[in-house]
């Protein structure tokens, strides 16, 4: 499922190039809806510059509206993301917790906005007011704040990976199969009666020199074709000894 | 449990902007540790403009080096943060899925690093193949490709939300210690001679045959003690080939 139905609200943004980086990461997780309210000093060239090839549709779709309530009129629930928690301000979510709540609403097709506050201030109690729940991104310390493009990212990560459309599969070819547990033992074997041949392994207690072999090996999920290079290393090792007793 | 141990390094960053924003993200999560390997166009006052009072002393404390390897040399586990998938670039991880892989490292007090290329073409192949694992941060087209700032939060904020709280110090006689970087270079030398010497390698392109090896190996974190062991079969090998020429 995309987040079509997903709409970024920067209120009050006094840095156009925040606005473009947000614009950027919407085309990244796909969500088409970014508005704002009440821009400061806007200046277009600047958001372009920084929404790169891929923010454009979004700038170019880009609403920009002169009241929170405008902007907000037609969603069927809204989040505030805010920096600053305590006081009245109860319930606050993490992007995680609020992911799969925002997600609820637009599995019915229904529009959910996230609201952004200006870069030095936040949303203000009044703005906050208007907002069915409050997130928080959590931090390493209670006084530092995310940038607010760096903001608007990690809530689109967090509803896109959430998301409960098809799962994300990461490009590239597939793994090869993992080994048995029978081709484990053989490799063992196999490796075991090697390093004796070569005079690695004490020949009076193969098996406990054998351990830390094994141990290692068994710490990491061998694949099929890793079973076969270890295994071709052995048997070259057992030829060249052949070829050593002539 | 703080981010302290984990290393973000940018290679080759193009915009020292990047570097303020990535800064303020590591200060926002609690990571103290930024490397930058030869920044292009590298300007301290830019990137101070961007991390704003937060990420300050990042900024100070940031290192910058000529070479990729001397950013990673004591690293005992490198990810590498990759949009292009395919090719031999299997088992791509999510940031979510490569986290607790990270804290597993950063819990037994050893320094993880994190690596992001530059803005326009991302990590090379030589870069990536000295990576432990890749992720690739999932978005809504194949094609879209994240700010690289942006790129670094992602991360950041998914190592420190599954943070698992206070290192781990477990009881009774400490493991080996985890290979470093340097000590696993050493070792893939000392295979890839071995291994072609006996003829397991072909000898036209060495470095392509060794890659599965390589990957094999980068896989498990090595212990000192698993260090020593590999390098003692080789010796082993070559002892054996040297008494075949007699």
């Amino acid at each position: 499922m995309s987040l079509e139905f997903l709409h970024i609200v920067m209120v009050g943004t006094k840095f156009a190039e925040n606005v473009g980086s947000a614009a950027r990461a919407c085309a990244n997780m796909g969500c088409p809806n970014l508005t704002l309210v009440r821009p400061v000093n806007w200046d277009e060239d600047r958001a372009r510059s920084l929404a790169t090839g891929t923010g454009q549709e979004v700038l170019r779709r880009m609403r920009i509206v002169e009241t929170l309530e405008e902007a907000v009129q037609d969603m069927v629930a809204v989040y505030g993301a805010t920096a600053r928690g305590g006081g009245w301000r109860k319930g606050i979510l993490t992007p995680a917790k609020a992911a799969p709540l925002i997600h609820e609403v637009m599995q019915q097709a229904e529009p959910v906005a996230i609201l952004f506050g200006p870069e030095d201030r936040g949303l203000t109690n009044e703005e906050t007011s208007i907002c069915s729940r409050l997130v928080t991104i959590p931090t390493a310390s209670e006084h530092t704040s995310l940038n607010v493009s760096q903001a608007v990212m990690v809530f689109l990560y967090e509803c896109f990976v959430k998301s409960p459309g098809p799962v994300f599969r990461p490009a590239g070819p597939p793994e090869s199969r993992l080994a048995t547990h029978g081709e484990r033992e053989t490799l063992y074997v196999t490796l075991q009666s090697t390093l004796t041949d070569m005079d690695f392994l004490k020949g009076d207690n193969p098996d406990y020199w054998m351990l830390p072999v094994r141990r290692f090996l068994e710490r990491t999920p061998l694949r099929r074709h890793e079973f076969n290079l270890i295994m071709g290393m052995c048997r070259q090792v057992q030829w060249l000894l052949g070829m050593k007793q002539k």
